[in-house]
């Protein structure tokens, strides 16, 4: 298999650490394609960011199409997931969203615990656009904005665990999901100090494209009904415009 | 009142028939400022054409928004609209929300009737986003995409006047909303053939644009705690830069 | 423009209040008349209490018909306004929902404030009634009772304006509804103090109202189907008997 | 025990029919006390007709409330209920909740069957109201309004049957309730061509209004935090205007 | 009547406390059967218990069919309510469920209140599953789960009068349920010092199980076409096995 | 990794199919260890039998935990399931939720197809208990139960592919779930004649089985604060009784 992983953040460490997790999952018989933005913002943190960046993320998937056989839209929030899945003939994968589902198979309520209050309000709307939001438990986040997104994971590591801890105890959640593309890898650092099953969205991602490539029959996508048709465009990438015109070839 | 008509649609002649309507709403008193996008698609029809288009949307008001009191999205599907309300610091209205909100103030439940099936469901995440799903009665539509977009209001009519009876007749619909920006104008031809109030979504943005202005403090907006952090980016119009970045000037 | 205004409180003084800030929201060119229930209670202040008051707004509204292009219930929690609505061939506005509707367009999430956790349920009610829950962030009310309800615009304005700021930084709402014919003309005066929109529920009913008149083609309101049959009764004003029987003139 | 039944319709004779059958579900230990309203309508079939006659209803039950256990609205759609629930000190039974809740106790999922589309709208709304919507499968009524509400039990039995059997066949509704008071006593005489429970609104009404007794606590009612303050009034009937004003004896 | 009470918890001293609330309220001409579970668990208090103990529940229906009007589940939670209901051909009350549905027959809005955390969740879903989560208030427990359950009704009196108290005072609550078995008839204790309506689950099962035989045609049970089909099994008991065969006498 | 794939239905043919396709999810470096149930029912297609499948299915995990990275139950409907997740400290997955989360990552709207109307509700009550009722466009059924359910899968075929169609044509689902064990294998064949994704719900159980064990640490889940208390048992199986009593040694 090989998954593209693109990263929306403009930050190539990022991408290299979530890369690094994605290859821990795959093994060394599949292959990560990793793709960091070189446009947009450093660090998507709202609606509109998003708005942006999901016109971002369709051209970075256009681009990159080629042998691949699903798609992962890396940023929690899921910028463009939902216009992406329509218009590319492959499983494409949230991080979010792949997250919030893999965390109501594996208890029955989740919460979600993230870094900033700054992102809880777009990341309800992903816990309601996936339409879980009856089996999720709450997102807590520590309350004031970090002053620095890049390194929260051992900054507010203590603070995050006891966030966790609330979620469990107080909100009654079974899983726990580390929003948040900065939060990459720590679930498994403190998963003994939680006591719940903690989810690691890169992790879940990555999981489940693997999942869905083994479910989702090929041929299925390009026979989709709900494709939109064929159509002209005016300035967008030649790959994008490709694809909207129904002329890629991958 | 100077209010900024934004067609993410590139179709000057649909935005010269929305802006006529508009005029005629506000009277000589009010200027409407309408703009077509120079990019994107000539009409758009899906979530994947709308998340572009909603990025064009916010370049387009960023550019005109000096001396404007409030912004309509001109498009039935609201591209970009939820970004752009968070983002610039006046009213932004949506002609799908503004239309639905409308409808429910005019009777216990609204249906939407448009030309295509290729709408229905796009609309129908319109309604969901509003919050107002409990109070529609339903999406109706012909079997068919029509050939020709432009002139379906004329040669779809005695079909939409059929699909609006049945909305009424057979889901109890008290409010028929007229929905896609190819309908302006038609609700008030067919108002004396549909047992129901029949909205046009144009008047319905322009009506409530107004009303906006009216209702909400000017000062207000600046002062929101859920704006965005001002932020650097990469490749975005300079108007818009501006924006992202708390340093426009209007 | 003419617009009715019906105060089903037993309040003069209220009612005057109101009519001179929507006067205000009319400009000198649209009219507005005013009339104050005498019967009833001084303050609506429960279900009970609302399904008596929606009998006595369907009598008022009914007895000054003519010449009318529009009727505001002039009493946050609406009492009447679907019995009324269904009933009269015209737009019929209530001050909570149309605040409610208004607050769904100018931000993602609104919260209501008000004077009394006596109004709290009825107020939600409200909101549930309108089907906007989803966009609710909850109703903030001070601990207890006022002594006085018609001072507590001045006596409890900085618990107002602290429980306004706690709904933006605690529940997360981009808009502010104050609740209550009390509170009417407050919003624009504490404006500055809370970070986020303010909306004055009288003022969003006098707008909703003029929009409703130019989005509705009048004829409509006659031809609805889901209309009541004509009906004989007992018991009724003679006003508010022909319209039941389908035989007033206006 | 000594029940109330007040029938908001101006009918004895549907109040005579609605009597009979709750002595025979009380048995002779216990007794009916049967009113009629004596204005209003004939029979209540809007919203606006109902907002009326729950006035009525509270003046009913105000009127009749000395050694009384419990008040029955005998009126499908329970005109009043919630107002009369929250005012006086003992359980008020509504005949479309408690045919409702009683319908969700014998099966999964329960439909309403009636004898016109004129009701079907108050009737989903009682639903709602209910808080059942998610167990229930619909409202079924014929096409047309019947000439005649009076016989309606015997003129359109067979298609209230095949309504019925639709509600089971192709809804999968486990129950059936048979809604609207002209309907009272049918469901025992079709329940053997029904493949489901059928539900008697009268009879449910007078069984839960029994158990009702028998649950709830005599004091309780009376200690009740959320029991409207006491309140002066003008123009109520003089039993009504004791209640409000919690001078009421009985 | 016959009223067959099966108690799911292996204690004979819970289903002597509920046996005795329980013929205390048919009263002496009607009958109550009460029986113990001779296996499974002391006592229920998770949904894998809850699964093993209503496959119990059916057994013990089953064993005891002959000549029963009516069969309680006793124990809150409702294991194998369901599942009781679609199979045999009489009414089946659920304690917690009945209470709820009574519950919310007696005001606005129930919270449940219960004796440890650990049955939070099971109750949260038992409001779920009857559908009135909307009509909830919210389940307060003390925060650590007690040292002996069957004492907890007096150990824990003051605290859950204080828990009710809140439930009230803070979550506006008319109606209280007194969740769990080992609180069998403590609502009558402490109703004067609640301001609200108390509810005791075993009272409401009983008299729900008396209004069900009242209003349910006796013949509808065995036409029900959601009924499963007649069908062979291996290692049930011979009784339930004859059942599940369609070949029970009764 | 180990999967156990327990079959509640006493099919060891059934089985075989299933552990066939398994097996060629998992390729030849995992192990599938498939059980069939020695008891209960042929086919499990009730509530009611799905209460007493799911006490064998704890019964069949407790006896096979041995080794096991993960368990699966291999029947549409998840007997148990719930109730094993919370008992078991590995994931559980059940055949009807890992289908519908998956569909819920490969399109926007999602249906199911089945071979029987008697599957109906439960498959309903199955997206229900996921949560993501939301998303699912509704459950496709013929109109009759099949003679035989062994052979579902050839002889209903051209039947199915219809139902399918239809469900993608007129109600919307860009992703179709073939529920049902008998189907399983299916998918892969239809998929050509179907505008659409088709989802074979034992590939996605265990598709989706693999990525829990790749997402979830597993101390993770002897941690859970969620799990039930240790507790004394009658009439269990050992293995089952020692994991209630928390000494299962594994």
């Amino acid at each position: 298999m090989r998954l593209l992983l693109v990263n929306p953040n403009m930050s190539t460490a990022m991408t290299e650490t979530m890369a690094t997790i994605a290859r821990d999952v795959v093994g060394p018989q599949h292959e990560i394609i990793a793709r960091t933005a070189d446009r947009g913002f450093p660090y998507i943190a709202s609606r509109a960011e998003a708005q942006i960046a999901g016109g971002i993320v369709l051209e970075m998937i256009a681009d990159n199409l080629s042998g691949i056989d699903a798609a992962i839209v890396a940023a929690f929030g899921d910028p463009g997931l939902r216009a992406a899945r329509e218009l590319f003939d492959l499983p494409v994968i949230g991080m979010a969203e792949s997250a919030l589902m893999s965390a109501a198979m594996l208890g029955e309520r989740f919460s979600v615990v993230t870094f900033s209050p700054a992102m809880r309000r777009w990341y309800l709307d992903c816990v309601r656009d996936s339409g879980l939001m009856e089996r999720c438990a709450g997102v807590r986040t520590p309350q004031d904005h970090p002053r620095n997104v890049a390194d929260v994971g051992t900054a507010l590591r203590a603070e995050l665990v006891s966030l966790a801890r609330s979620a469990v105890e107080q909100d009654d959640a079974d899983v726990v999901v580390l929003g948040g593309a900065p939060l990459a890898g720590l679930a498994k650092e403190i998963a003994a100090d939680v006591p719940a099953v903690v989810v690691d969205p890169i992790t879940a991602a990555v999981a489940q494209a693997m999942a869905m490539v083994r479910i989702a029959p090929k041929q299925s996508f390009g026979l989709r009904r709900s494709k939109p048709l064929a159509k002209s465009s005016v300035g967008l990438s030649q790959a994008l415009a490709d694809v909207v015109r129904h002329e890629a070839q991958f």
